[in-house]
């Protein structure tokens, strides 16, 4: 057992919203396991590396867990430097847990790299903050996605009871949110903001109230998209604060 | 009106866990107005930069909201690159809405740069993964900060109906955080870690449970402080994970 694996936040999309450490990390990588949906500026990244591919993709068939974990095991016996790659951050909706616990039942030494999820990403392209002074000091994050034999509706509570919520991996499922969120007592005219590819030159944003949502679940969006719902996710005014298209830094934002 | 204000997230402390783009900002800025909580190793990246500490610090003088406001619109008018250096992300407990309303107000052309919010770095301090897939699904972030006038306990409903949580902000108000959860209906023997200083060498781990939290209250613990609070936040074995000390690309942490 020589090698160290590396559990990274890849970040929201753009290459250059990943950390520096996951930046010095790729450029030492031997090996490089990365999720479907990882941006290939990223995986280019890992200059020396043998870079593979593995799940997940919504709809798609994708690499099963037990496999990916047993490839990183496997991966540590022969490399030093053995990074796992995952968009967003590994440890939020990152499935991390499963393989951090076969890596320590190997006996494999690992370490996790945040990242920057892609909620904070969304709030960053929409110029509204998650939380607000005054008014919204609990923010949920949730999925309405659920394994075998779970109880549909345990994401609902929490986006009910807190001032403000995300909802990840959700957009095919609108309708249903909806329509469990206002049962759940959340007014019909509350916001909602979807966000598509936040961070990435194909970025989309959508303003909507939650009676309202339904109709995006019928229309022909493609790429990754979160759902922002709260009081403060409505449709402001552009102003002079439009970022610059020319703007080097920004060379991956629309 | 000649420059542009960038909000900017510094990361929850190393140096090494700023963005890309963070990193390639502060390295053009001429001017950075940062908090006094970020690391000054992050600070010092702005090599050609006039730097200067404005709020927040945790019960010690600091710069009210409304001045930094206007040194962010003054600075616009006199260098093309201003950097607003925030601990954490900029959009989750850093009040850029107050900045962003401002910079809008005044014309001023401005840009968000997320980064990796605390909790994210203690989670993989801690090795555990916010949410877990098949048992914690919605994950509330929230902090017992309240302004005047506001309901001291609209954050406990988040935390108790999400099936986990982080505290931001809450270590001195550890007493009431555990009472407020408990009468809410939180079993006393769930779950706590408290994580000091998460991503920095003088990072430290503290794990307990709900009725037991009131005692750290009355430790001297000295840093930044962030409580988890779920079912998977008990303490692990240590395993054969352990980081390796010597490893350079960690150098920043313990």
């Amino acid at each position: 057992m020589t090698g160290t694996v590396y559990l990274v936040g890849a970040g929201p999309g753009a290459p250059d919203l990943l950390t520096l450490r996951a930046a010095n990390l790729l450029a030492r990588a031997e090996i490089v396991f990365h999720d479907a949906l990882v941006h290939p500026g990223t995986v280019a990244l890992a200059a020396h590396a043998q870079t593979v591919a593995v799940g997940k993709r919504c709809g798609r068939h994708s690499t099963a867990q037990r496999f990916i974990n047993k490839r990183l095991i496997d991966a540590a016996a022969k490399y030093a430097v053995v990074v796992r790659l995952k968009g967003g951050d590994p440890m939020l909706f990152g499935r991390a847990q499963e393989e951090i616990d076969a890596l320590e039942a190997a006996r494999v030494r690992y370490e996790v790299v945040p990242g920057v999820t892609a909620a904070l990403a969304a709030a960053a392209t929409l110029r509204t903050s998650l939380t607000q002074r005054g008014s919204v000091r609990a923010f949920a994050f949730a999925t309405p996605r659920v394994g075998a034999g779970q109880d549909a509706s345990a994401w609902v509570g929490a986006i009910r009871h807190a001032d403000a919520g995300a909802i990840y991996m959700g957009r095919s499922e609108a309708g249903a949110i909806a329509a469990s969120l206002i049962a759940a007592g959340l007014a019909a005219s509350t916001p909602v903001a979807m966000v598509v590819d936040a961070s990435l030159p194909t970025a989309e944003t959508h303003y909507t109230t939650l009676d309202q949502l339904p109709k995006f679940a019928e229309r022909q969006i493609h790429g990754a998209a979160l759902l922002l719902i709260g009081p403060q996710f409505h449709a402001r005014c552009a102003g002079a604060g439009a970022a610059p298209l020319d703007n080097p830094v920004f060379a991956t934002r629309a």
